[in-house]
């Protein structure tokens, strides 16, 4: 039997479709499931009549492969990986290459490397995103780590990866764990897309008083102008389906508790241990974790009582209020993860280029967007731009969008309307466009009970004061 | 010479201070440090004339001390703390106690109190509030760990401790790292109190064109009401400060770019990794963080406008509402570390008591608040209360203050004054009084690019829907 070109191991959902997305490019592929059950399943079923050949044990599957080996694991991050790389490793040979395609910590990652590049192995972290559908039919490839590993692997990547204009959506990230922390910080930028979105449905819904069918035209308007974006497109979608069981809008029927896999929190914890501000992110993070608390809030709910619910007086320029204070807190949270990796990649020196990122975010993956654009010409005009937020394009929408993202938070806040993600962003934008905010207070408070010493604003030095 | 009550190890300020506190209540002290210069300047100095006996190495300080020994370590959290246990331990004897006052990972006082169990060692991780001041006049003292070690300092640790009303601000917090996490949780409180305080401070400047010294009549008179407070007080005090060199109020003399140590981080950490909401405190660490950027926000706020500065008509009532949303901010950030700790209690079962750890808060330490008295009050009078939002007095005081609270958010947002911390709050506390968050949107998302599943509101069960 001919070898073949790459072995997948894994077969869950994503794993299945990344198999079968590999093979409808044209290349052969060999697959390993821990449980038996799952290969045959894949194997009788999907992946029936197709170059896909099944391996009952990791000797097997590497002898099937052709040299240098290239094998990508699509299992669940944490300890199976490591036990997987151990199991593999007695068959390994210097020069093949192996892919981990999970949601990996990317100081794991980094760990793994160097173990393998001891036995001349490369390894790859690779950020995998679009879910279950963006794996079959293309989704955003992150990978980091062996430059050389990545060669080898470069044209099947590029094959199964989406492809936007041409050019598929995947580029080497950088060494180390590189592909993995931008994956992390993909998913900080998801959480708080959709807690933004979330936010301007609750607006919506409560002060204009738009239901189901309102909110679906809504969105799918808002998709065609600068919002242009997988997640409201899907927004849009969500709003028209009806449950078959009683009739009504299937929305209007799922429970409001959020859950999580946790790369959003990660995301958050990496920012801090960087001393990066993310704090649209964190409070995306933060308010699933409120609505997790479901049966608490019930029953606050018949203690704590709010301000009566306002309907606006125009409610068509209202609408157009919350779409600009939403195009705008995205823009602020986009500048928030560009930020992170801005610093992750000074500290850890890994040189990531942003334009690249903003490229291969432009298909296949959950925050596709039309602003991806104008983010890759921002950094591509200048490589060097220090902050997404001084783009003149994207300077100017937001300039643009100041009068409406300041009413609306006004109108959501009287109303009594959570907005955490939505007003985290504009003060966001407020701090950072300011020369002067009030931290010599907290200066001064730190010196005064602790002696931790300032600086002065008028000469260098390191300054304390007998307070009292 | 007769043997002494107690050892501390570690001269700076705190370590001496805490010396010094300790031999003031009657109990005599020797003292060690690694540098034996400290150890002389600090006997050649302020110790002089006291029961205060200097020890030039380890096995020397064990010596001079009775039995069972007391050491209390007064050095920086890490590394030097298992160097000094490791030092120490082969001097000590079963039933000697060793007590670190430093702001360690509660995590690492678990590892270290199982250690020295096993040889039969008291562990005292303890939290030690109130700066170099509280040091040497009376602390908050948060111990945890080893009862039975507990029982044997309790005498000292109460003579060392503030005292409000009879009682000393000290009580055994809980087993393992109770007493280091509860002092996070203070940090992080303390954290956002800074931050509201300063956003106060912005906003009264900016929008009503104070002064430092109408500051510090504003201040002084908030510290006669229910915001009586340390952190108001010395504010207050900050704001009367001249600079020597240019005559003009000391506050405006200072750089605004925050520092931190990293205690306030990593209580957000902690809470994202035990899935508890504690925006507000994360919004004040981003704050810090975004502060510290400098350079960069003088660069962006020429580039970056906002809307022109808006002086309020009628300043005598928003200077009033000003203050009822940094009341009602405040109960809010309280209200989120009492939620981080009854989750950290469950997960770990701690079994902490937050009437007395509000009790102890009252004196001694940073955010020591006429507040506390209320918080004492409402978990005294229902121990199982969920939330100190729904606690009568509180809830009456938030109430009352919502409209002042809005209209604060409003003015600041319109003004263009960044408003994380106070927004936050609000957000945090809309979103928990509200049955309905519009989180089933965001498990329809999940739903539809991940098949994550979603609950229903009307039956049990976990389901999927095929959305396309």
């Amino acid at each position: 039997m001919e070898k073949k070109e790459i072995g997948v191991i894994g077969l869950a959902v994503m794993g299945e479709n990344i198999s079968l997305n590999i093979e409808s490019r044209g290349f052969s592929v060999a697959v390993y499931n821990l449980e038996k059950e799952m290969t045959e399943d894949f194997i009788n079923s999907k992946a029936q009549g197709k170059s896909i050949v099944p391996a009952y044990s990791l000797e097997e599957l590497v002898n099937t492969l052709k040299r240098p080996r290239k094998i990508w694991m699509m299992i669940k991050a944490g300890s199976p990986v490591d036990q997987t790389i151990d199991a593999l490793l007695p068959y390994l040979d210097k020069g093949d290459v192996l892919i981990d395609g999970g949601n990996s910590d990317f100081r794991d990652t980094e760990k793994r490397e160097m173990k393998l590049e001891k036995h001349g192995i490369h390894y790859i972290g690779m950020g995998v995103s679009g879910g279950a559908k963006g794996a079959l039919n293309g989704p955003s490839l992150m990978p980091g780590g062996s430059r050389e590993g990545y060669k080898l692997v470069e044209q099947i990547l590029n094959g199964v990866a989406a492809n936007v204009n041409g050019e598929p959506c995947c580029t080497y990230i950088g060494p180390g764990g590189a592909g993995h922390f931008v994956k992390a910080v993909h998913n900080g930028i998801e959480y708080s897309d959709m807690q933004l979105i979330t936010e301007a449905y609750m607006i919506l819904e409560q002060v204009l008083g738009m239901d189901a069918s309102d909110l679906h035209k809504t969105f799918s308007e808002w998709n065609k102008g600068d919002l242009e974006s997988y997640l409201i497109e899907i927004t849009a979608e969500i709003f028209k389906k009806n449950d078959p069981d009683t009739g009504k809008p299937l929305i209007d029927m799922i429970l409001d508790a959020a859950g999580q896999k946790g790369t959003g929190k990660w995301t958050v914890q990496l920012a801090l241990d960087l001393g990066v501000p993310i704090p649209t992110i964190a409070e995306a993070v933060f308010a699933r974790i409120i609505s997790s608390f479901k049966e608490e809030r019930v029953k606050a709910s018949s203690i704590l009582t709010g301000p009566p619910l306002q309907h606006n007086g125009n409610s068509k320029s209202f609408k157009y209020d919350v779409r600009d204070a939403l195009s705008a807190s995205k823009i602020c949270s986009y500048a928030q993860g560009f930020f992170l990796m801005r610093e992750a990649s000074r500290e850890y020196e890994w040189d990531l280029n942003p334009a690249e990122i903003a490229r291969i975010w432009r298909g296949g993956c959950i925050i596709r967007a039309r602003l991806l654009d104008k983010i890759q010409h921002a950094f591509k005009s200048l490589p060097d731009l220090d902050n997404l937020l001084l783009d003149p394009q994207l300077r100017k929408s937001l300039e643009n969008s100041q009068p409406a993202w300041r009413k609306t938070l006004t109108k959501a806040m009287e109303s009594g309307i959570p907005v955490p993600g939505l007003a985290s962003a504009l003060s966001f934008f407020d701090s950072y466009r300011r020369e002067q905010l009030g931290a010599n207070l907290i200066q001064a408070q730190r010196d005064f009970f602790g002696a931790h010493t300032y600086q002065r604003k008028d000469k260098d030095g390191v300054f304390h004061t007998e307070w009292e």
